[in-house]
């Protein structure tokens, strides 16, 4: 890697964990320069504002994210296996990052904010759900999720609790709204089998 | 009203909207002043730090929303229907206050923040989650629901789903997400039926 690469790799690195501590409105170019260690000349020659690393920052933390909980689910056992092994991977892997889910706070924070992260959080959420989808419709095909079922209510269900429990346990500081959230869940689930 | 009394009242009930919509870093007592009209000296003499209008602007917000969401619930068929009527009135209600829910706001806002805001929020999940379990748990003595239902499960869940879909139909600008919970959740309390 050019050397000019990797220190805006470092800095968007560095940055990532600080917006998702404090938002956008709450993180500044200059607690960015305490971070990296970089003068204001050195931060402005690869990010000119500061909604361009804060959009690269959350890039970095999404995709962190969606690796983790998502890269090598064991997807042998069929549709509604998978499923569960996708929520209990959310479940387990909450910690990873300072800040907590980096989708749930940009989404937050940007509701009524910043257009630009609004459309990447926006994306993001678009592409879980149909990633989750894709696995009901799957499981319809294959004849073991009932034809009535709904993908894209089973998808946006799926992650709405877990966000939400998710938001709950972090407050809550345990993991009870996470493990509630994962039962019921598993209700919902059961009651799609043919 | 004291004219006092009633200039901290306007200020808290001007603050409100702005500290739920910025959250508590990004809203300055700049930003106050300038939407009360008040200069420093006015504003200071009601409220000493940032910490202390942000506290009472969240309880205002709360409160207001709590008493849109409960308010007048219709508890004359049964617990499940409670529930039910409940869960209608948060999908109907969601734009009373700019901003979205404050309680969501500041669990995300505060879970690594301010701590006075933390333990508001802390609280009103507590209170709120009681507040669904002892609904639960009626309609255990009753015989409408289900012996081996977990009150704390089924509320947690509630406000899991219904938090989470709130923040993903405010960032995708329509209800589907708040519809999709809904009709999800009234398949979670058919279950419960005795």
């Amino acid at each position: 890697m050019h050397k000019g690469e990797s220190t805006r790799q470092r800095i968007i690195e560095q940055a990532a964990p600080i917006f998702n501590q404090h938002g956008y409105a709450g993180c500044s170019m200059h607690d960015v320069m305490e971070a990296t260690g970089l003068e204001k000349g050195g931060l402005y020659r690869h990010f000119s504002t500061k909604e361009e690393l804060a959009a690269e920052a959350f890039r970095y933390s999404l995709s962190k994210s969606m690796k983790l909980r998502t890269d090598n689910l064991d997807r042998s056992h069929g549709a509604l296996q998978t499923l569960r092994a996708f929520i209990e991977r959310f479940v387990e892997t909450t910690t990873f990052l300072r800040g907590g889910c980096p989708l749930l706070n940009t989404a937050v924070d940007a509701d009524d904010g910043n257009p630009v992260l609004r459309e990447l959080a926006r994306e993001a959420f678009r592409d879980w759900r149909e990633r989750l989808a894709r696995i009901v419709k799957e499981g319809m095909r294959s004849g073991e999720i009932r034809e009535s079922a709904n993908p894209r209510l089973i998808a946006n269900t799926i992650i709405a609790a877990l966000e939400g429990a998710l938001m709950m346990s972090r407050l809550e500081g345990n993991k009870t709204a996470l493990k509630d959230a994962q039962a019921a869940l598993d209700g919902v689930l059961n009651c799609l089998a043919r």
